[in-house]
């Protein structure tokens, strides 16, 4: 009766290792889950830090090398929640030990590094072990929906995406320098650490990649009082020190998609005003869509088939016992929140590891993203389009 | 080829006086009339502002005695726009002269005057003199749209009727007195004023009579400062001298509609930063309407037939050319504004003049919302519930 | 280093047992807590289930017998999930063992019973035994946020509360009987389920309580399918036996508050469309606060003592770390759902055992509660208004 | 006592002439003007149809030759309400004769004619002759509020502006061909027809300029049946016959402002369910605005140096006598439609002609608009960024 048992070794402690967690502790709660995941250890660098995590956090155990969990029995899988310049080191190590992995999102911080890991992950399918990414967005439900709308046909051919990332929490240039802002950490700014999120979500949603892009980026403020420590977010600043901010503040470029659709993409930390405002919207010859995370609960929907006297766009909450994933949860209206989509990407990480299928997006869907984001950054260098 | 003429005299020139002559001059222009409005003379008791607002307004002349107008020849319609104390006055002794009414809401300050009127009407009906009581917010598209909705059926069977109407424009203590603050004049405070308005606006939409109130009255500010004039809509103070509100500032009723639906109303003049919200909400069997007139080019409705999995609230943008009143207008998506249910209102009146049948709403209908009125403020006096 | 443990037994595993196990589980990884709770023990009536709901919940064992904890070492608090008809006689038991009581609301089905649980609690209290009812809307950010500032005067004196409850799930006359539509088990329909919530949540906004009140009650549908179990919120018909409804489907009623505020209350399951609309607005002399639960993270603020020309209301994104509870979750715009008033209602009663203060709201809170409850009942028999 | 008269010629009767017609006809009636507008003479190249649009519209007289009221002394304005590849020739003789001139946007389907009207207009300035442009969306008091709050300093220094203008017209099919789908008759498609007020609008708020862009255009429909007639904005096929549409469905592009703001622009006829969807928003370092014309009475205003527990966008009704042209209308919450903002350009524009001034936006203005348009296109050309 009691499912076997999948045991966790999550690396790094952050915010979104604080987000797995809360995933790793409650998805076999509410999903009923062939192999029910154990919180084994947790892995980071500053032993009496990560041992602080773990006993916050809940994992049974603490490393400060991640390498040791590679070789212990009773760890299965590998969740990678550090800064994207180490994700393709750990992950590599990970899957050739014949560890299933969860990477977080962007894959990488180069696409020579994305392409390494997609090959490390192919080759690992072969032996029936599985890598994912995290682009968590997926697997909100409205997105989710909106995913199934698109495939079910309902716009039709897809004229035009819609896609903005907008925060605003570096607006102020009193804002300190965090390892968000250090390309040799970050690999990119908005561009990777957002942008990444909105060309994910589209691509998903359309069923479509993109082909060709013309961006440009832009750095606002250049220079910022120094942190006094790498933890924070945003944190507050320590000192009269200065630092260069070496990443982008905003990304913006027009694309095209394989299928013919137009897109246009803006990902900004310096929208004030608009704390995590993901929105996009769709228009296809059939009908359109519009989401907005900062009502993650709700997609609206035009279907451009009925009588014009009785059409706009549905105001569809997305809390029915049909729609994804939420049956598992709480009666139609009770909305869910921002962590629940990572509940839901361990359940259907969970549930392809079990039953020996590749979870989506994979490392080559992480890997065509990346692409992407080099296709933005060549863009704004030469000025021109790129193709992806 | 040119449409005969119909010869109007409007008494009042206020508010109400400003937005019937945009609708006189303006309705000829977009909708084909078979006769023609003629702003002909306009009647005011002092004579010098009464020319200053011909002039302004478009009228060819100023009469100070609105009794002057009723054996003119040029004149077919007494457009009555003053306060509601002298409403029954004017109506009975067009209508007796001849003259087409068209009388601004509420039709009178009791039900003994409305009733008299009513009378008035339905004897000039028999002699193909016609008349009408200005509740124009049946003309805003939506509203009418909303209407049609559930005369199609597309509720099913009516269970909740929920509507507000707020306005702020006297929370603030020192806002002067004015007539529409005096019972002599009034009638009444925000009952009359604009809770008339959502009785009417219901009972339209549900084709359906409120049966039975329990209500409650209320003056939050009891003594004001006396205004300067008596011509605006608040003014400013002029002196140290403060005088009695004798009207409700807020009026709030539960009903009983003779179908069976349950009412919740609230009228108040006291909603800080509710400038014009009139709200009405409706919930069937079958679906729900949702409306709110400051976003009033749009009506919310939500079809309970629909798969779970894709229904919500529509948010219909009532500017199509399928929609009642709009073709008359602009393209899709260009929006009307408060005036324009005035000129529809006034189109519909001089259709029905010209082709002989009698206009809706009657002063029949305007007497029975009178009477909710005054069950309302029976139910408030005797803490009970009340019939109609 | 290690915080001391506060051994829970929960009574009751359906939908709020859910709720309040994701609570238990949740709050100590987010929250710092002076003890931490443990899941020691599910009670449930049939054994089989209970045992199945403890292990999918995560509690360490199942009983059937609820009174067997009261005796247990391992177990200082009571958590009551049952429906309202046994709370009473748990409550009272669990208090004179020693034990805390969290207790779901309503907190009783009747005003005899809450007063036997108040004074209980009260008695408890003295010997430091704590105990509190679940109105868990009160620690939804955006509700504890409206609670401050008016706690704060920024709106002044309050004019007017509106509060709706709107439902939809038994709008279709063949939704089965359930024991929520069952007088002996729920004690009423809308108004004790729904209704209880927002006559708690107005009167924590406003710090008020209400006095008097003008109420209907109303069932659309008296007659319905008998269910096949008793398990679900709505379930499936399983024959064609029917059996009659005995609690009401909609609640409206007229309120006056304490301090001379105005209120208007309505509790429906027949709002199609509607979820789980929990809808309040607050209007004062200073300015006005709006709530709807379908968009919880979001409270609308509106100053009016700002200039007009930039005054608005204020569309507040609940989710910075200056907001209620919100600095323990994720940063800036990554909003919460509905489970998450659990957790932080469990944060405030462990916090207040610990501490040795009584948490709210009190077991006199809810009592309160439920006499306004039974003044609508009162009040919708005798056709007027009715003191509380 | 008596207003001097302005008499005006209009050119031009579908749907830009009815909207001037309505401004000139209502301007006097609501605003102080120093000068009466007298609709003199409409130009109509068929003079029955011209007659019946005169008389339809309510000018004194038609004419076939607009040419003939170039010498009256009773006109003193020309109106020009034609297709873009009529408006150098009519205004540039306009000016010569001496006649003021207000001509409808984009002011002309080439940069070279653009400029020839631009030399007219300056030179004619000289003569104390006056020429504007009729971006009428300037005048929508939303916008024009939007202008002053950037004017204030309230945004900072502004970051971003991102702007949509979404149609969905012709995103069926089988809509017609049209004179606005003919790039002789209408220089462009979406870029000239609606990307052109969104340029002029954003350029208008921030008080800057674009100085380069990147941009694409697509035609997704490329054969259309051919239409019956040339009058309507879609109207229906007649035949089997198609024909080419020889301009852009789409258009959308990536701009920098001089100032150093980023820029987003799009403007399409294929965005299923929106009708006229003129949204905008601009991110400064104090602060954000939002706009959408489909709500247009709102102006959303973050002011980002609240205090960030009480801070978020304001739902700003623009109704208030205090904002931009609203005192002369109705009392606050009583909202303006799409044809108040032609009434408030022939207000300023008699205002600047009886004031001696030269109104904006001016054919300058105009020019500078038609070179973002032309850059565009030479970019979507070159496939990269290219000065304005």
């Amino acid at each position: 009766m009691t499912a076997p048992m999948l045991g966790i070794a999550m690396v790094g402690h952050a915010f979104m290792g604080a987000a797995h967690s809360q995933a790793w502790r409650v998805a076999h709660r509410f999903f009923d889950l062939p192999v029910r995941p154990v919180m084994a250890v947790l892995c980071g660098r500053d032993p009496a830090r990560a041992q602080a995590a773990a006993e916050r956090l809940g994992w049974a155990e603490a490393v400060s090398d991640w390498k040791s969990v590679l070789d212990r029995d009773d760890v299965q899988v590998v969740d990678i929640c550090t800064p994207g310049d180490t994700h393709a080191e750990i992950a590599v190590a990970a899957l050739a030990a014949g560890k299933h992995v969860l990477c977080e999102k962007p894959l990488a911080n180069s696409v020579a590094e994305a392409e390494a890991m997609a090959e490390a992950a192919e080759r690992a399918a072969q032996r029936g072990v599985r890598a994912m990414v995290g682009f968590s967005y997926r697997r909100v439900p409205a997105l989710s929906l909106a995913r199934d709308l698109v495939a079910q046909g309902r716009l039709g051919r897809i004229h035009h995406v819609r896609a903005v990332y907008l925060q605003d929490w570096i607006v102020d240039p009193a804002a300190p320098l965090s390892w968000r802002l250090d390309k040799e950490k970050a690999g990119s700014g908005a561009l990777g650490d957002i942008g990444a999120h909105i060309v994910d979500a589209t691509q998903f949603i359309l069923g479509d990649t993109i082909s060709e892009v013309s961006g440009t980026l832009e750095t606002f403020v250049t220079e910022r009082p120094l942190a006094s420590s790498h933890s924070g977010l945003s944190g507050t600043a320590s000192s009269d020190e200065t630092g260069p901010v070496t990443v982008d503040d905003a990304a913006l470029f027009l694309a095209r998609f394989s299928g013919g659709a137009l897109g246009s993409f803006e990902a900004t930390r310096f929208a004030n005003g608009r704390k995590n405002a993901l929105r996009i919207e769709v228009n296809g010859s059939a009908g359109s869509l519009a989401f907005d995370f900062e009502d993650m609960n709700v997609l609206h929907y035009f279907d451009g088939t009925e009588d014009s006297a009785v059409a706009g766009f549905r105001r569809i909450v997305v809390t029915e016992p049909n729609h994804p994933y939420v049956a598992a949860w709480w009666p139609a209206g009770h909305v869910l929140g921002y962590e629940h989509a990572f509940t839901h990407q361990a359940v259907d990480f969970v549930r392809a590891v079990a039953e020996g299928t590749d979870p989506t997006p994979s490392f080559a869907d992480g890997l065509q993203v990346q692409r992407v984001l080099a296709a933005v950054e060549a863009s704004a260098l030469s000025r021109s389009w790129h193709q992806v």
